[in-house]
């Protein structure tokens, strides 16, 4: 590898000028990806790109799992690809993960116990790395590995995710660079990267308005510890959403009219609506549901994690004043579209670091209407977002949890049922709790919605039960009818709370 | 009653002279407390002074307790007297109660579900109260009730708590002072009040190290709603702490080596050291056995929800450099000695309404290291901090959830057992959950220190089991191991999860 050349301030890319005129700026140590994934040491951990599904870095991550054996605690900003969450797993090199695991094979290598991983909430992670708070597994030598559309000799402009990258970049001993020509160095124009200062002297981050921006397209590192860059032209394997069935519309439904009827009593939202939905095939096809509510003359912004495809529909319908994520979550189709009108989109779409995007701070200060999904939601309106029978980890709390407690308006939306409508998702007692009864406030199913904010658990386990499928609600009326002789604040029959789930 | 006065904007106290001459300024509707009770409407939201048990309105509750039959719900900043919290019980006054029931007599007629009561995040209180984010038994008028130590025309200056004051004097139809004479005037000079804009222009709170000000010593207020003034002498009626025992301290023990060797590597703790520690006799021992840490050069502050007795001790030993909170949650010593020397320790105590002292955006910005109690702690971190078996409530959640969430490092104290070593207090399953396993990050019992930060689920379990008491750690092993044929990322037997509770 050649050395890294000296810093050039005249050649960064900034908020003014933000798409470089090459992909390679300077003289940089390119290299093959087998000699970048050299460079990991035997024991270390690696801060990689990548969040929902799109962003992550793909040959280096190949290389290593072809390569020699390793033990890697590996952290991403959210969801990555199979070069990572499959193939690091198959050759046996991940031992733990951070912070979120939607692919399958590391899914399964987690509820097998074979790989540690500890849930984390996406606010909180960038700072874990950067100072520390993560502990275990990460004691030893830091590699990052970031996809970018361009790269200089101090700076790269991350591709179609931020997520954590920048605090990783600062954080990392050696970085590693992958250049993606198949994602358009226009993606320069969507991002502003602002990396906090620590506490306790961090101040307030310095945002208005969820669609100001405070940074530039650049994250600057030190040039030294720039090792590899690595070119490659391997799209992103995003993720495909569901098309929407008859329960999602309902489901949409249901969520449209209590908006709508929110929008009129609610003097937060009378004039700007701030939303978020969560990641997946459910929030995706409530974005598109959107378009039934009538905001009036209120100004409608997206302020989450994710821009998936129903949202690039509301902001060519010009329901939407602009969002502002981590992430362009989007189908293969979706990015298609994005990525041949980029210049446009740029103008509305705003890329933040996954610890801006999420931050408590900035979902209280404007007001966020946060609508995400559950596994199941019990009598007293706990909500368990990541644990099949309380056990099995699905994908994890992400940013859910950011969003159900700082929202002003925290709703969650999910079928009655599941596995056909075997199962009910409205249960006694959930056996794990990713949102507790004091932090989500309205509940959505394609049967209702229960509202409740304010009422105590007696009065919720009643709501709750009249949106369960008709086929279970008896059955809750018994179990709240056994659990009243418990008494208490939140009767529970804790002999047979578990009875539907174990 | 007679009508009030203009304002008089040149008699109004400031940050610049916080103390007025006189209890009573200007021109003010004086009256009797059954008059003033008489202000209250059949149905009605009363939103009463008083946070930690201490500067809670007592006259004119007692009054209305005395009066004719009402439906009132009743909402206060956090623990208040038995003028409210007892009395208004026992006359059948009270149908609703919000956020905390720490009183015996409003606890039990919640546990018998004849009050309703929904236990809500103190940070989230006042803009629920200010923006209609309860709904439940809130819609009708509304009749503020607040204590204070002086009062104009159109300001009040708070007594021993701020709490939510000023949201409620901002939101309330009609408002009604008692003045306390039992109450130092001087406590102006503790009061910095600050009142945020509505979402979603509401901007950073600008508060740049949590010992600066940013308010004054005064309440404003619509003149045209000061309906009545009381005068009064009562003192409050504090909470009185238990002196602590071997387990207090063999706790504070292990807390204390754990904070020194933090503060040995934790970068985000070289200069300055901002602790918060909960209500109660535990987190006022621990705060009394800190004088065994050495801090070195560091700065160390509160910043939290309550000064207790042990704050004043280390303020006096000059450990502190100051302390900044929403209640003067003392004892009758504790507020005797604070009385006595009042301006003294103004200079390093700051009251600040409970959406700031517990706002999370601070609680990041400052890296506060967060210190609380709990009912039990589950194998994999999950802790029930407010109901006993799951059922029975026993205070409520408090600012528990905005310090174990937002803190830098959350740390859960309490003993491994309680009644008398019978129950143990580490579980398999928390039948109620208030922080999850992705909140707190370290157990402390007087057995040692689970520091979870990082670890999976399998490793939380067993570091949990060894801070368990002796006599239940063969059971733990044992349920671990039946648990473990679940398979899961968090493996559990929910056959038996409940065994130990039920």
């Amino acid at each position: 590898m050649s050395g890294s050349s000296e810093s050039n301030d005249a050649e960064v890319p900034t908020a003014a000028s933000p798409v470089p005129s090459t992909r390679l700026t300077g003289r940089l140590p390119t290299t093959t990806p087998a000699e970048a994934a050299a460079i990991v040491p035997e024991t270390a951990t690696l801060l990689v790109s990548g969040f929902g599904g799109v962003g992550y870095p793909k040959l280096v991550p190949e290389a290593i799992a072809a390569g020699d054996q390793r033990e890697l605690t590996v952290v991403s900003g959210g969801g990555v690809g199979d070069e990572i969450d499959r193939d690091l797993v198959e050759s046996g090199d991940m031992v733990r993960r951070y912070p979120f695991v939607p692919n399958e094979t590391v899914r399964d290598a987690v509820n097998a116990g074979a790989v540690a991983f500890h849930d984390r909430h996406i606010s909180r992670l960038a700072d874990e790395v950067r100072f520390g708070g993560l502990r275990a597994g990460t004691d030893g030598p830091t590699v990052a590995i970031v996809e970018a559309v361009a790269v200089g000799s101090d700076w790269l402009i991350p591709s179609t995710s931020v997520g954590h990258s920048p605090a990783y970049v600062e954080t990392a001993d050696h970085l590693i660079v992958e250049v993606n020509r198949a994602q358009p160095l226009e993606l320069g124009r969507v991002h502003d990267i602002y990396l906090r200062q620590a506490p306790p002297h961090r101040g307030p981050i310095p945002l208005d308005d969820p669609l100001d921006t405070i940074g530039g397209p650049a994250i600057r590192f030190d040039p030294e510890r720039l090792e590899a860059v690595v070119e490659t032209d391997r799209p992103d394997d995003p993720y495909e959403f569901r098309e929407a069935g008859d329960t999602e519309r309902a489901i949409a439904d249901n969520l449209c009219r209590f908006l709508q009827a929110e929008l009129e009593r609610n003097p937060l939202l009378a004039e700007r609506v701030n939303l978020q939905f969560g990641v997946g095939s459910l929030g995706n096809a409530l974005m598109g549901g959107l378009s039934d509510v009538d905001f009036g003359d209120r100004e409608v912004s997206y302020v989450g994690e994710v821009v998936q495809d129903g949202l690039l529909d509301m902001l060519d319908g010009g329901q939407l004043s602009g969002a502002s994520a981590t992430s362009l979550a989007l189908s293969a189709d979706g990015q298609a579209r994005l990525f041949d009108d980029v210049e446009r989109y740029a103008a509305d779409v705003i890329l933040r670091p996954a610890d801006i995007s999420n931050a408590p701070a900035l979902i209280d200060r404007f007001g966020v209407v946060g609508i995400n999904s559950a596994v199941e939601v019990d009598l007293y309106g706990n909500v368990n977002a990541t644990h099949i029978r309380g056990t099995r980890v699905v994908n994890g709390i992400g940013g859910g949890g950011d969003f159900a407690r700082n929202s002003r308006l925290g709703i969650i939306t999910l079928p009655s049922t599941a596995v056909d409508g075997d199962v009910s998702r409205i249960v006694p007692l959930t056996p794990h709790v990713d949102h507790t009864e004091h932090d989500a406030s309205v509940v959505v199913t394609e049967r209702g919605v229960a509202d409740l904010r304010g009422r105590s658990p007696r009065e919720r386990a009643e709501a709750v039960t009249a949106i369960a499928d008709p086929a279970f609600r008896e059955d809750l009326e018994r179990y709240r009818q056994r659990a009243a002789s418990s008494g208490g604040n939140t009767p529970h029959d804790l002999e047979s709370a578990f009875d539907w789930t174990r």
